[in-house]
């Protein structure tokens, strides 16, 4: 189940590459690089970190297979169907549910501490978007707007949370998904935002 | 043989940094690194990614050495002689032709398959090249411009296909590096490009 | 005692990139993320490419934690009173000169030889501002203006010398840390800078 909905963040992701490298006029090749950096950007740095090397994808290369048969075919449709940008920040915010709680997951497994861990789950979840928008040579949109990787941190906590309450470590992913889930949908829908840094005068 | 080409390569690339560099007005030390970061860029995130740790300039610091003095050569000669720009397109070309192959031969000798091995020739010829554009705060021009990226997928999975004949390694070798060179060089004298992304409007 | 200066480093470094992602109006998670990177991202890339995993923060949380903590200080702080910029500069120096002193010695208890130990002195110096500046999508400070990298490469240059010599280490670490911290209070003092790229004409 969780593999499955790994996967499924992977084409979201990857889709959300391919589109922002478009604006960009990148060729077939820059979006390709794009989105894939977005797709396994996250999980690449997490192991990395943890020294979990040879990194994940390289030890099972269906996620570098799905990533770039997603690019190819957005590059193609994006010239013929009018893609729902809306709809993809919901699918976004999925993705960015379910990369959380797995990375979260992979640094216990790897013997972190709850700060570890939860900066896993973040990093997991928001930087493949960061990479992807540094390859656009533009400030990470993360770092700027609405309420996206709060939604990732209070996910993450939530998890560390039900896992020291008697109850399958299952029900602990999806409802720690949950959370991220519903908090970000909520921050889409009313355009909610952090404090901005502010000097005084 | 491959050795001293890989040497090659890497002052090539040290070139190329020092010269993007030094139309961002850098200094010294600026330009130091940039070129540092082109010539061992590539080669580094693939160690990195497979495991492949302390990283090979770590091992055999002649790498940081001949990309240091290259930088410096190229720094203080700028300033009295013209480089010939278009002759360095060529030995660019030679150096991603050479990286791509290291990089692949050096993802199967850490056991990786086929998808894998492809994709750290490709990251060993161009990553180099993007870290040095990221630096300067511009786009990637290799996610911008004409065939780059692409004559090093072509090497490099030639060289697969080779490596299945019964055919000595070093002719494998030097077959698919005249691939990505010969496909690069006719890019560069065609002015050929890919499709770029566009949406649908 | 080298312990608590590389934790006030790690404040210091953590207050300059809350102050520069602040003028990008980042919010609180960016300032945080900013912050973080280049408290910490010098000593992450040294880790990953010694192949010293996992990096030293997640063996000590204690740097993650110190380093958002400040961010939240400084986040909220900077509304009221007026952040003194210029004491900042003397602070910043010292952290490069302690950060410059531990990369050299990690990378000597890895074996390294005095090229990379030097190399890993000045990445950890100033691959955190690098990272920050990135982040911000400019061209990073360091390759630009004034000696700073130069300072970090005369300390760590010094301390290989000095290490030679029959003194105690704590003595060579106090006295190299003093040459960095001398030179580069020198260059802010006169505005000092290295000559920049110059093109033939």
């Amino acid at each position: 189940m969780l593999y499955w909905l790994d996967l499924f963040g992977t084409i979201v992701f990857a889709i959300s590459g391919c589109l922002i490298a478009g604006r960009r006029r990148m060729d077939l090749f820059g979006v390709m690089v794009v989105s894939l950096a977005t797709a396994i950007g996250g999980g690449t740095f997490r192991d990395l970190i943890l020294g979990a090397t040879p990194v994940f994808w390289v030890r099972d290369p269906i996620y570098i297979q799905l990533s770039l048969l997603t690019s190819l075919l957005v590059f193609w449709s994006a010239r013929r169907i009018n893609v729902d940008l809306y709809g993809l920040k919901y699918a976004d915010a999925l993705g960015l549910a379910v990369f959380t709680i797995i990375g979260t997951q992979k640094a216990l497994s790897y013997g972190s501490g709850p700060t570890i861990a939860i900066m896993m789950g973040i990093m997991t979840g928001v930087m493949g978007g960061m990479i992807r928008d540094l390859l656009c040579a533009q400030v990470p949109m993360v770092l700027r707007r609405e309420i996206y990787a709060a939604a990732s941190l209070m996910g993450a906590a939530v998890y560390l949370g039900l896992l020291a309450l008697p109850i399958p470590v299952e029900l602990s992913m999806l409802l720690s998904a949950l959370v991220t889930l519903s908090i970000r949908v909520l921050a889409i829908r009313r355009n909610l935002s952090l404090p901005t840094f502010r000097f005084h005068n």
